[in-house]
This record gives C-alpha cells, structure tokens and sequence, in this order.
C-alpha cells in the first residue's frame, strides 16, 4: 500500500484539524474527523464526519476502526477509549502515554521537574511561600485562560475545582516553541515565537522572537527535551517565559499543532501541520527553518455574538500583498472565540510587525445579530 | 455578505480545481464543483460535486444557478452553456469572450498576432513557405502534445482534423510565464519558469529560468501584453518559445492555472492557485516575486496503467527536507498520466536543478495491475 492511502482519523473538528487536513489532502491521504458539530471548520474538507462528542467512547473507538492512524486537535478528550484502541492495534500520534500525562497540568509539570526542566514553582496544597498573587489552574480542561484562576487572597481560590497552586512568575517575555518528534525518535524544531496575550488569549505572535540567541538556544533544548521527555509523536507547542534573569521556564505543553506556529504556513518551507501529518504517518521532516520574519495575528470574534461577518479582507489585500488571511469557517463568532487569523511577512521585521499592526484596525470578524 | 461568504463554481475537477480548492477554503469559500468522475481529484475537497460531462450544458447552468462565480479548470468546456450563464447574470472568469478566443487555438493565436504580439508564422492552409518539418495543430481540443502533429511531407497531413499549420520554431528554450489578471485590470506576474518536456508532456519548471535577463524582461512584457488582450480574469499561463536570436514568440495561452506554475505552491508567498481565486472574487492579489529558487518535476505514471501506486516518498523525504510532493488523489494510474508533482527548493538553483534530478530516480507513481 502506498503511504498515501493510509487513512487519518482526526479527533477534533476545528481549526487545527482543519489546517492539518489541507496539508493531509496536498498528498491525498483520506481523512475522517470527529466532532460534536456537523458544521465545524473541518466539515467542508474532511472526506467523512462522524458528530459525537470529544468524550464518546464508542464514537472513537468507531473512528479508530475506520482508519491506520489516530490524531487529535485538542488534548481534553475521552484518554480512555483511545487507549481501548490502542490495544485493539490502531496507533495514536500522540500516545495515549504522552497524552495522559499532559492532560493533567499537574503531572505535566511534575514529570517536566522530575526529569530537569524548569518549571514554575508548583503544588497541590495552598504555599503560603509563593505569596501573593500565585496560580491556580485546573488540573484538567483548561485552555485560552480558562481553568486559570489569580489569587491575590486565600478567599480567591475556588472550592470546586480539582486544581494546584503555582509561583506567580514576573516573565519578561512569552515565546512558544514549536517541535515535532518522529516515531523513531527524530525531533526538529522551529524558530522561537515570542507571543503577545490580550484576555489570556494569543493575540500576536512575533517571529524571530526578539531575544537573546543564548536564550534562544535555551529555549529550543527545553523544547527537545520536552519531547523526548513525553515521547511525542507529532507536532507539539511549548509555551515558555524567559524570566528577567535569563532563566526559561516551561509554562505549557500543548500536545498537537499550537496556534503561536500558524506562522509556520508562511514562514516556513513545511509547516507545523504538514510535520503532524508527515509524523504520525512515519515520513521523515520538511525543512522547518524561517523563510523570512513573519507575524501572525489572531482574528478573534469582535462586537458581538452572531452570524460571523469578515470584514476589511479588500482592503487589508489593497494594504499589503505580504498578508495571508485565514478564515477557519465558523458560522457563528462570538467575542474572542478563533475565527481565523492573518501573517504579515517581510525581510524587515520591524516592517512586519508595523503592517500586522496597522492591520488590526482593517481586517476583523464581526457578530452580525 | 461577507466576501468569503461567496460561493464558488469550478468546471472540472482535476488536480488544477483540487489546488484552487485548498486555496479557496483557506478563506473559507464554499466550493462546487463539476466533473464526469465521481472520484475526480476535486472530489475529497470540494463541498458538492455534479457529475456531468463538461460538455452538459444543462449540468453547467444547475451548477451556475448554484454559485456566485465560475470559474474553470480546463479550457475543453461548453463555452456556449456558460455564456447562457453569464447572460444570466452570473459572473464567468475568465469571462466567456476570452474563453472562446482561447479555445480555438488557430483565432488564440490570430488575435495575438492582429495586437502586435510575435506567434510563429501560421495559416489555415498548407505554406509550402514553411517548409519541412512544420506543425499541424487541431484548432480545438488539443493539450499536453495531444493534436498536434508534426508534418514532414504532405502526406503527414491528417485530413479528418479541422486544423491549421504552424512554422518550425528552433527554439532554444522553451519557458512560460504564469499572469494573474483582476476585473479593474490590474496585472501581476510571476517570474519565468524554463520548461522542459518530455514526449510533449511538461517534465520540469526551472526558476528563474537560465535566460538573460533582457529577455527576461521582454517575457513578462509579452505576458501582460497577452493578459489585456484577452482581459483575462484569473490567472493564466503563457507558454514562449526564446529563439536563438532572442526573439520571443508565444507558443500557446492557457485562461487556467497552469501546470508550469505548480512551483508558485512553495516558490512564492502567494501562489497561482490563490492569485486565482483573488481574482475571480475582486480581490486584490498576494505578493508573487520569488522567494527561492525552485524547481517542479512532474510525477507521470510509469511502468504499467493500473491501480495508482506512490513509491520512493519515504526515501525522497529522507534525501532532503527541502522537498515537497504532491499527490492528486488519481486511483488509477495510466503512462504518462499526470498522477503528482513535486517541488524542490534551495538557495542555490544549481543544487535545486541537481537534488531534483536525483529525485527522479526515487520517488515515482506505478501503475499495478
């Protein structure tokens, strides 16, 4: 059988499902997603949808048994059943191991410890020696901010989650890194993207990050270590601070295509997309270093809920021909929910990050009521 | 409406409809598509498929009544049906007065020549002026070498093939240029790539082409010449011939993507498939200079016809991270058929040329009985 006509199930119908799936199609791989919605960014160009919840078992251990290889686009899904399919033979990129691990922030942050890698100061009791404010996050579900909550006094902590304690870390800076690891072990790893939050939401990210190389050396190791560490198959976004003294802790590990590496589309000769497909199948890597600075901005839903409505896409193109924008196809938007983004290149990265800037006042998608 | 809300028809669904899809829902356009082969390319990316000949006229109106634009993927269409459409109020592009002008090879090349634009010598009846060799082409319906003959005495002559005769042209180089044309007439063009053929098939893009640079210039002139003549809109190809004494005459003008432009994918920021969809929507049209050099081999169907078979991906993918390959989904593999492509990138055009080369002993499809 050639490669190509492996069958991908991919367990998640958004937008990095969808993005993985136009680089799958590139090389006609035949693609089934699952997904509680039937009109999800990934409908239109999936070759078949199976609507279920991210949590039904029996739906993906069905998926599992319609295809050669199980991936996935979000991390707070049924571990379990994809175990079952696991042992019934189907592999997972990324591993039931892996992705247990890093399901729970708690034990993804004590492994990371374990094995040397620097992480905030954490703990699943109230630390009166982290002072305030400190952290704390859920230990499973969150994303985007939530399951994160600032604790700035003891009545702030919630009393219904199953969460743990962590430092409060005065960073300098937010990179991302992104990394794919091979089955045999092989890992590669992108430039550093030094990302911008507004809401706990990723606004903008900035490549190259504008730091230190040595901090950027840094920051690539703990990002192959990380890998190695979870033995991820597939592309997996890290996300650091570099703190005011040099030092890089890990702040999250995300085990899929991360949206700080949207960048990679145009900014790299194979994209972060590409590198899941290209691992998960067993292909060796494309060539991930950076093409030229690039700065991807995030199209988050604005004025209010309602029928998604894009709005400037003439006159950002008439702005700059060096901007790519991308609708992800969600027919609602609400506000900050992802409803697509755009990365401005430019051999000058000043420039990039001017006209990205510029052109958060064109380009938006609005909720028409 | 939002633009992206658009709704686009294309006629045909080969690989050329299958690159302009991944492009289209990028910006999440909803796409219909048009083709005899339920399994056609497009199949797997578009959102709805009509089965049909491109010759079914009432197939090409339902589909028109479908969709905002439509636009083609193959010149070899029923022009009149979508004139009807256009008639009827739904926008064509390129627009059905170029189509028909460019479908007829022999009226193609007398308008270019009536606008001032170097064609080889021709004429409906036989120039015994041209000497021997000379060609002899179908006015219609001919592509990739199909209907066309080569004349070495009169009796070469077919007599059941409404045709017209063509000069010897003892090119030197043959290269085409790839132009993208918006509805206000703005032109943008890509730079040349040097073609070479094999059995009358396109086997390799080179780019830049290995010309001196004022022909070069004269290249693109001709091709935005070709452009305003037609008043193409989308992206079309222009295949020249560079004789030795420099002149540069135009081979042949296809209203579509072209398969010389398929190194636009990893060659430029924006490529011919995206330029294209701009177009047709009113869009302003992305950046299109070169990034790399880049060289495209196509992957024809060796061997036997048969069940299509990939080989060599994982070896190629090992050889170099700087390749990127490109399966269209045929299931059936026939000689010389064209099955996928790749595209090979590199600082230096020389190592491109070379590593490309070498790939051809690697990866190829075969067809299995």
């Amino acid at each position: 059988m050639s490669v190509t006509n492996k069958r991908i199930g991919i367990i998640g119908g958004g937008q990095l499902g969808k993005m993985m799936i136009l680089e799958a199609k590139r090389l006609g791989f035949h693609v089934i997603v699952l997904d509680p919605a039937a009109d999800c960014p990934c409908s239109s160009v999936c070759d078949e949808l199976i609507v279920a919840s991210l949590n039904d078992g029996d739906a993906i251990l069905a998926l599992a048994k319609k295809v050669d290889v199980v991936t996935y686009e979000f991390e707070h899904i049924n571990a379990d059943a994809l175990e079952k399919a696991e042992l019934a033979g189907v592999p997972v990129y990324p591993s039931v191991a892996s992705l247990k691990k890093i399901q729970n922030k708690y034990i993804q942050k004590s492994v990371l410890q374990e094995k040397g890698i620097a992480v905030p100061r954490l703990s699943e009791e109230f630390n009166a020696d982290f002072g305030f404010p400190q952290m704390f996050k859920s230990k499973k579900g969150g994303y985007d901010g939530k399951g994160n909550w600032v604790i700035k006094q003891k009545s702030d902590i919630p009393t219904d989650v199953d969460g743990f304690f962590e430092e409060w870390v005065d960073y300098e800076l937010e990179v991302s890194v992104i990394a794919c690891r091979a089955i045999n072990g092989e890992v590669v790893v992108y430039p550093i993207g030094e990302n911008i939050h507004s809401n706990s939401i990723l606004d903008t990210t900035i490549v190259p990050a504008r730091i230190d190389g040595q901090i950027k050396i840094k920051a690539m190791e703990v990002a192959n270590q990380v890998m190695n560490v979870f033995e991820g198959v597939g592309t997996f976004g890290v996300e650091m601070f570099v703190c005011k003294n040099g030092d890089v802790l890990v702040n999250e590990v995300a085990p899929r295509p991360h949206n700080s590496g949207h960048y990679t589309i145009e900014g790299c000769f194979a994209n972060q997309f590409e590198n899941h497909i290209r691992a998960i199948v067993g292909l060796p890597f494309g060539e991930v270093s950076l093409i030229y600075p690039t700065v991807m901005v995030n199209l988050l839903g604005v004025e209010s809920d309602g029928k998604a409505n894009l709005v400037g896409l003439e006159e950002a193109y008439k702005f700059t021909p060096k901007v790519n924008v991308h609708i992800y196809g969600k027919s609602e938007s609400k506000i900050y929910r992802k409803m697509g983004h755009y990365t401005v290149v430019d051999c000058d990265l000043e420039k990039a990050i001017s006209v990205a800037e510029k052109l958060k006042g064109i380009v938006k998608v609005v909720g028409v009521l």
